[in-house]
């Protein structure tokens, strides 16, 4: 099980087909497999040795793609960076990685002797760019050094928006299990044209680029998310694939252009990596009824995907309200299991800590081998979400167990609230935490953004969630903030940052 | 990746839904999950070791899964024997594989002596039926033995026609990735009731237990091929999936019963192990208009599927005709090549040996690291099938390389005048095999068998042919033979049988 494989395959069944459209370019797959050697002749030119690591930093392109494969034809390893971070966090996973060379957009050359530097001096820097391009062309094309199975292929670095950024290690095995699992739910074949828009160094928009591979479909690349880009690129090359987190979705639908556009070629709308607002759902299924929605839920130390909802379980059915809210069932190799605190294995229905098991669970953490057996015990890999399993194999997330307030004694599940909160035909987002408070331990604080033109006070939504929720789980206070909310580089919404500016506001008061 | 997993995720997703039908008996999977570590209680409690073998030889039932599974949960292997063959060849595998316990089925008790002493004496014998049944309900059931990965899970005893019997080991692993490889195009899920008719011992067949199983679907079992009974138990049981040999099918299509069976549940027939008379497939496409028609091509050394075509590839199109003689593309772990005797790599269109490589490999023949080393060389396995792969991968099969006829220093692909002859309206089955020839080497030899009512003669069967093949193909002699061909257990047409029969007769002559 090596990933290059897919090249192969990809070129053997579809080799006139076209493999790559990135803007005005495009390449078949036999272009690709003839160019993916010789990027890697490229990449062993400049250092790369057996099992070295490659970094990535640049704008998603056709580069994206062919980096990520030479890197593994090479003998290599893939570390895709996160273009969002400081300068200083690119140098911390950079010097914690350790590559052999650096691969970077024109945007971020001017980080090179700074990462290189972070590197130890020994990297090599490859500007992605067409000088990659004449050295690629150049290149006698070098054979397949037939790394596969548990060897390993990438490091992710997760976003970690509450602790230091961790490096996870995962398989050539992980990715090729990863997309048999869920080729079959997304029906993915030659026919696919998936759009990448998302941060590839992000593993549930990435991954994608090994599913779409094996199945020999096509890779429609945009540089970043933009509502209207996405829109004019679906009618463009015809896509039938798209990925989002909630976040997008909302801006997709709220985008004037919407209306005017053809999307006639749209059949599948993932989601995920945050929870989904019900409301939100319910509008885009209404709004876009000829495409069929499927969940995914994940994490990167899963390679990404543990359970998915599929489009049948979307559809309009007696069980829509709690189908709709569940992530769905468990992929066909993962198990899944609840886990009290002190480590018990929880019947059916009762609320604790997901956990994963099987051969998507990751090899560990990069040099971290204590947080590896923190999060990997007894062959589990514990994912710091809190839900349960009902009666037919569905899981629900509450929360991330991170999340999770504990106020006067009860536990609060931060996205019921949310979810409370965001039916409120005013509110647009909204993110709920705790705040520290001397005579609850915790209160329940929301932050919300309104939907342009709309109006409505902390009062009255405080009043909403008391007809939705017990008493004890409703917000204290509101935030209706003006300002957008601060979103990670997953687009997640970032609850720690929001939290910290109320708690710097309150110290400064 | 460990087999026993299947039953878990079942039991998690569908576990009030119906795992087995076996006549008048049926299984929740709830049930079955119950069962099986009480099974393996019984098992380990009968002297099964870690990693020793569990011999099955039964017909077809619900203890069929049961003891799979039940094996791999006790840590043990299965290995299930070919209840066609002689007592005597029976104890040659089980003297080769030295089981630490056999299952007998009612019919095979009276052989638990002797393949117990072929065993060396040590091996207990269990008898499938009530018995069984009781001791598995008294058992308390034990951990699963965790085996998965590349820990071997069977050992399958190939029918071999021209040489002793080779035991396949075949891995958890391996079988995980052929389901993942198959379930996508056969669209398996929970709502598939998959019928049992074929031998479980034969791999095409038996792979099956695993892929239903791991898309928590129904398994119908009958205890062996019954045309009518099959008939029935469609329309009795909702069956959606059927799996057939060629000559299957056309017992399935000449019996009268066919045109009053209600087949409306009956989705998708998969059909392989034997070269598809292109007439037979056309007009059960015409009769079955319903159902989606799959091709598996593969061998039990490949875990076993290599290449399918798709219902979309044998639905009316211009380039039906090529389609429907080739085998389809390379499922999506599978690396296909053509090679040349010299070891060379053959481009697209040329003919040579069929070789694979890539994670359903088996683990090689058990006791014999000789002939495994034969069989994988250079990371390939040789599949010993002649053909070539077209432009956009699809793989036509032309021959067995050992069928493969050499007369007047040409080449003569046996099944290419098997497709013509079976062209002829009068013409039922087929073989097409060289006899010594003293002028020409080999001299092309068919044997044929008639349509009920039908008549035509040896001279006008190769008249027919000449209209459809070069002179030199077409058959020298033809016997019309009113005996049924010699079968295989796998239901393939003994060539070797008939060859020794007419070489017999010769020689008495």
């Amino acid at each position: 099980m090596r990933l290059t494989q897919g090249i192969v395959r990809a070129a053997m069944v579809r080799g006139k087909g076209t493999a790559i459209i990135d803007g005005a370019q495009s390449f078949t797959w036999a272009e690709v497999a003839d160019r993916v050697p010789r990027l890697a002749a490229v990449l062993r030119a400049h250092g790369l040795t057996e099992g070295g690591r490659v970094v990535l930093l640049a704008h998603n392109s056709h580069w994206s793609i062919e980096a990520f494969y030479a890197a593994f034809y090479a003998g290599g390893v893939m570390v895709p960076l996160n273009f969002r971070l400081s300068e200083q966090d690119l140098a911390v996973q950079v010097a914690d990685c350790q590559p052999d060379v650096l691969l970077l957009g024109p945007d971020f050359l001017h980080l090179g002797e700074g990462l290189r530097a972070a590197a130890g001096g020994t990297a090599r820097v490859l500007a992605v760019d067409e000088t990659l391009g004449a050295l690629t062309r150049a290149a006698e094309p070098i054979a397949d050094a037939m790394r596969g199975g548990d060897d390993l292929a990438c490091i992710y670095y997760t976003s970690g928006t509450t602790s230091a950024a961790k490096g996870v290690m995962l398989s050539h095995a992980n990715f090729m299990v990863n997309t048999l699992n869920v080729s079959h739910t997304l029906e993915l074949g030659e026919q696919t044209v998936h759009m990448h828009h998302g941060p590839l160094f992000h593993l549930a928009a990435g991954a994608r680029l090994f599913s779409v591979t094996q199945a020999a479909g096509t890779h429609v690349f945009l540089p970043r998310f933009q509502a209207g880009e996405v829109l004019a690129e679906i009618g463009r090359s015809g896509v039938t694939h798209l990925t989002v987190v909630p976040t997008m979705l909302r801006t997709l639908l709220d985008d004037p252009a919407l209306a005017s556009t053809d999307l006639s070629s749209l059949r599948y709308l993932s989601y995920g990596s945050a929870p989904m607002p019900e409301p939100l759902l319910r509008e885009a299924l209404e709004r876009l009824p000829h495409v069929r929605f499927i969940q995914s839920y994940g994490m990167t130390e899963l390679s990404p995907v543990a359970t998915m909802l599929d489009w049948e379980d979307h559809l309009p059915s007696p069980r829509s309200s709690a189908l709709l809210k569940s992530a769905g069932k468990p992929v066909a190799t993962v198990e899944i299991a609840v886990i009290a605190p002190d480590g018990t294995h929880l019947p059916t229905g009762s609320h604790g800590e997901i956990a994963v098991r099987g051969p998507t669970v990751m090899m560990g953490y990069w040099n971290r081998p204590d947080l590896t057996q923190a999060t990997i015990r007894n062959g589990w890999l514990h994912t710091g979400d809190i839900g349960f399993i009902d009666d037919e194999g569905y899981l629900t997330i509450a929360d991330r167990l991170k999340d999770m307030i504990i106020t006067g004694g009860e536990n609060v599940f931060s996205q019921e609230v949310e979810q409370a909160l965001s039916t409120h035909p005013a509110v647009s987002q909204c993110a709920v935490f705790g705040l520290p408070d001397a005579k609850w331990g915790e209160a329940v604080h929301a932050v919300v953004t309104l939907h342009a033109g709309a109006e409505t006070s902390s009062a009255e939504l405080v009043a909403h969630c008391r007809d939705l929720l017990a008493h004890y789980k409703c917000p204290r206070s509101v935030d209706i903030r003006t300002a957008p909310m601060p979103l990670s580089g997953s687009n997640k919404i970032q609850k720690s940052d929001l939290r910290a500016e109320i708690l710097a506001s309150r110290a400064d008061a």
